[in-house]
């Protein structure tokens, strides 16, 4: 059967908890992709939750969780992942053991754990995360191909059920994207390294800019190593905080590293120097290639 | 005098030293900006510089530095700045008392100083850092508008000599470049914080995804942070070695900034994280605001 049957037929209506881009595109994003049956969103702000309504991301808007989770059989938590541990506490007391619960978290550990603290029946939840964003934030910028084409992580236990594992396979697979299957503690080390690392070295970067000066030099290489600065700071420390033990020890690998380059450096040996250079750019020019010519996108830029 | 009758009438004949991707587009740029005088290419390889000839970069081959410097009135080193000293230890014995000396090194204070203590008329030595690149490199890969629009860096010793320093200013104004004025250290201490640290930053990154893994997730914030990485490691290590001291400063200080950011992520309080996050997120987007909105050019990329 195709995901969209399997979706169509398996989870006649379906719960967004929180609307903001993730949410409602979400939303719209199922309704392209043929999804027929019925999306209530839930938010906390009254205004956040119809405006997803008005611009069709969702079929109902509502504010009360518990009465949204007991008539469906599939719902999203697209909060915050600090938000978390409280929306599953609430689920726990609601009545429905036809309820399957997943979530589009940047981080797993903390929320899988809390699943299986909090949640009664922790086999029907099964964590995800579409790795999928913009700049953007609010239902007004939600996209109906804001998840296509992107990796999905998918982070089941391994008593998960197999229906509950299928279904947000199928969920996820709909909007386009392409699943992967990690375990939680793997996932959150390896977006610790690829992209919780790199935001605070950039925003660490910006910081040792303003202090030794140079931004009336700054150009094309610096504006590219700093990107991730400029993200939402409310949303990062909240993805941080969740993920701090692996960004800590992410941080303390690259510390070492760092230090072993800059005794490379206080030598002063060329000879030492190149070679160095040569093994991460060949590391990072093999994973480009791999990734494909569409991905290099920005590559004018690389100067 | 507009800047191209100065150069046309002061520089009937200049020599540029390496034709390499900068010396070949400057000697590309000038002709195109409507210099009419004679342009030598000196190489260390015939065939690099015969084939900048070839392609219409230079007027003349040759391999003979002393020779072409002794009937140039303007000189200009374009080669690796490892090569600097060597090059004005040669210049120091050619018997010209014309001649007016500039580089296009992307580190100031070694080749001023080399300049200071080799050369018979250090005054008439006018440092330059032409702020202009590409991803590409060699003859082949020149481009008349290379410089247009980028700031060139000129660092003057105070002595220099006044018609020195016009027919510089004039000669990076001609291919479109807007002059900035710094003293030797202040540049190299702002390329160490706004350059060279941001790659060795990258560097670094990529041996720890190496080390902790990660790169099957690894996405387009990740490509970006990591852009400077693919740098060529000769170039890159020839600049380093020559403004190591300034690039040590420059990561000692961005450590001291990590160890404190470590630690308000190591206490885990969102309320302590926004405000550093939000500070870097302004003095970012600050100063891209004012570079403009064709230099955000990356922006669809930013996620």
């Amino acid at each position: 059967m195709a995901d969209i049957e399997i979706l169509n037929s398996e989870a006649r209506t379906l719960t967004i908890v929180g609307t903001g881009l993730l949410g409602a595109s979400l939303g719209l994003a199922l309704r392209q992709a043929g999804y027929e049956g019925h999306r209530i969103g839930v938010g906390r702000r009254v205004r956040t939750v119809e405006q997803a309504a008005d611009l069709g991301c969702i079929d109902e808007a509502t504010t009360d969780l518990a009465e949204a989770a007991a008539r469906s059989r599939l719902l999203v938590l697209a909060t915050p992942v600090g938000r978390f541990s409280s929306l599953l506490e609430q689920l726990a007391a609601v009545r429905n053991e036809n309820l399957i619960i997943t979530d589009v978290g940047s981080t797993k550990v903390q929320v899988c754990e809390s699943a299986k603290r909090l949640l009664e029946a922790p086999q029907r939840f099964v964590g995800a995360h579409p790795m999928a964003g913009s700049e953007q934030s609010g239902p007004d910028a939600a996209r109906g191909d804001l998840f296509a084409g992107k990796p999905c992580v998918i982070c089941a236990a391994s008593d998960a059920d197999s229906d509950a594992v299928e279904l947000v396979e199928a969920l996820w697979s709909v909007v386009g994207m392409q699943i992967v299957h990690l375990a939680a503690q793997q996932h959150d080390r390896a977006v610790a390294a690829i992209s919780h690392l790199p935001h605070v070295l950039s925003a660490t970067l910006v910081q040792s800019v303003e202090l030794l000066g140079g931004w009336e030099l700054a150009s094309t290489g610096f504006r590219d190593a700093t990107r991730l600065a400029s993200s939402n700071p409310a949303m990062r420390a909240d993805i941080m905080i969740s993920n701090r033990q692996e960004i800590l020890c992410a941080l303390d690998n690259f510390s070492g590293q760092l230090v072993a380059l800059r005794r490379i450096l206080a030598v002063g040996n060329e000879a030492d120097l190149v070679p160095f250079l040569e093994q991460q750019k060949r590391l990072r020019d093999r994973w480009l290639k791999q990734k494909g010519e569409d991905f290099q996108g920005g590559r004018r830029h690389e100067s």
